[in-house]
């Protein structure tokens, strides 16, 4: 834990300068007043593409390595072919910072919506690998747009990759009161990376004899979503279907309002980059509708990271009381970010 | 519509056995009088395996082709190591007989439960590729066991294959009332693959005028499933995208037991395949708990595919009927598959 934090700020697309924005607002609110906070913004996105052609040039991509952590907003607008931005933006600093924990919390928060009938229990967390699988950007097409066309994506798995993602999950598994972790793949039909991330999870699992265990195929895995999601407590799974699973998981725990994520270097080579799991949402963009909840709670996560945990169980609290408060009424943006900066800095 | 139906019968695993029987049970009630049911059983699965370590001989693949149709049960048993059935029995089948339509209707039937709240109305079908994308086994392992393995899995897409399971899709919908057809994949990640499906998507629907179109992304669509499953009418999608989506769409429509599936050939050239979506249940094999409904529905499936249009939705109502009077007692496997029976011969 530092005195000072040097954060960049990637607003992005759509809602992502609002949502931002009040991010922002409440880690100032939130942070010891000794704490010196310097915030940079990069002009980053679709905007900045249509102006210069630039999705991410290496010269900040250089600058924003020497930050301490990097604050993101949305990435994406229809107005820019699909992958572009998402490749060459958003995926890049995946890759380039080396973020291979996806970390992605999912809890059902008192008196909010989920399409569930019954309310279960659920208090979750995905650990997604962050820079291999079928994201790596390998693959190719030949004859492209003819009939004779193949297209080919390759989903590259290492087992240095793959430990260092199982071994995390178990560490975060071990560290909690239930102490589950279940394995999420396809190993009866991607035989080869399913079964290297299956013996990986068996060998660093004898290092953790209090941890439970099981696997699921992603398929099955779906299903205990929405029928029975409290049996799960930490999953560990692969780049793409944790992509899937944890969208799914913000729907049953009240929406993609609510879902923050890390995208995590655990070693402290490269920043950390923290980003609401919702996308820029155009649709609403500039409405005051888009709700600031996941990016605050993204903010929590960022400075778990940085190591003001205080802080951020203040935020997580705050997040909590301001839920089980709500009436259905409706708050802008603007007014939800102000309701939960209050809350942290009372 | 031939006057003669020549079936081949692979039980294969756990509860294939016992909802496999009632699915014949129901085809020989369904069936008008003058038409001739020969079937053969093939002993296929974890206990041939186990036995002569043989999944699927090609003289009984080549014996397979002759006939008109299969009927399967499920694959799988954990005493075989993972993939070895799959690839070598269920897969093979359906990339030996070039099964390109992987077809699963979606309906909310009456009287079901759902882990939805509000029981919102759904009755879509997914056409799941069947013979490519990530399910083709192309892929390898380097450096096995070392901790300086990789391990790769590709996804091939070829136009032809692509092509030939968009246009299904637009006639499917295009029968439809509501003529909607959804394309899912992640194109803005898996850009070869995504950027081919979404110009041959659009390319296809040219010839369609009346039938509406939307692209999702898969996670997106994860989202739909449980918050707005009624928005869905005809979804085309890969193969394994179709596989995740099909066991949530199951799990939201009343569960696993009730899923059908056909693995079909539209050419002809090759029998198609006919197999509820559920697994082998080696948990629950032999306690007569098994729902056979799956089975049967995929009977009627079969049904429609060889020209019994009215003998397939007989089933179809049959089944409407059956679970709009369960009661929530509990019936066994033989009861249900003796009450769909009786109904459909009435
Ligand atoms: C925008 C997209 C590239 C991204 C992903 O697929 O990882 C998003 O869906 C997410 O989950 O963060
Ligand atoms: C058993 C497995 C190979 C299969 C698949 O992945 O296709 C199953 O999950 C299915 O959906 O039919």
């Amino acid at each position: 834990m530092s005195t000072s934090i040097n954060l960049a700020v990637i607003p992005g697309d759509g809602i992502g300068q609002e949502v931002v924005a009040q991010g922002l607002k409440v880690l100032t609110a939130v942070l010891p007043q000794d704490v010196k906070l310097e915030t940079k913004q990069y002009d980053l996105g679709a905007q900045r593409w249509h102006r210069t052609g630039e999705t991410l040039p290496e010269a900040e991509l250089e600058e924003l390595k020497h930050h301490d952590a990097i604050l993101l907003g949305a990435i994406g607008d229809p107005s820019v072919p699909s992958g572009v931005l998402e490749r060459g933006l958003l995926l890049k600093l995946r890759f380039a910072f080396d973020h291979f924990i996806n970390l992605r919390p999912s809890k059902l928060f008192p008196n909010t919506a989920t399409p569930l009938a019954g309310r279960p229990e659920i208090d979750f967390v995905v650990v997604r690998e962050g820079t291999e699988g079928p994201y790596t950007g390998n693959g190719g097409s030949l004859r492209t747009g003819t009939p004779a066309e193949v297209a080919t994506e390759v989903s590259i798995n290492t087992a240095y990759g793959v430990e260092r993602v199982v071994r995390d999950a178990y560490e975060r598994a071990n560290a909690r009161p239930r102490k589950k972790l279940t394995l999420v793949h396809k190993n009866n039909v991607l035989v080869y990376a399913g079964h290297m991330w299956k013996n990986i999870f068996d060998k660093v699992g004898q290092e953790y004899p209090e941890v439970t265990t099981d696997y699921l195929h992603v398929d099955a895995a779906t299903i205990f979503f929405v029928t029975q999601p409290e049996r799960f407590d930490v999953i560990v799974t692969d780049n793409l279907f944790g992509d899937i699973l944890t969208d799914l998981a913000a729907a049953v725990t009240g929406g993609i309002g609510l879902a923050a994520s890390g995208n995590i270097n655990p070693t402290g080579a490269f920043p950390s980059m923290f980003e609401p799991v919702h996308g820029s949402a155009p649709d609403i963009a500039g409405t005051g509708k888009a709700d600031p909840t996941a990016t605050i709670l993204s903010v929590a996560l960022l400075l778990r990271h940085l190591g003001y945990e205080a802080q951020a169980v203040r935020i997580e609290d705050a997040v909590s009381a301001d839920l089980a408060e709500r009436d259905g009424t409706f708050r802008s943006t603007d007014a939800i970010g102000d309701a939960l900066a209050a809350r942290v800095a009372g």
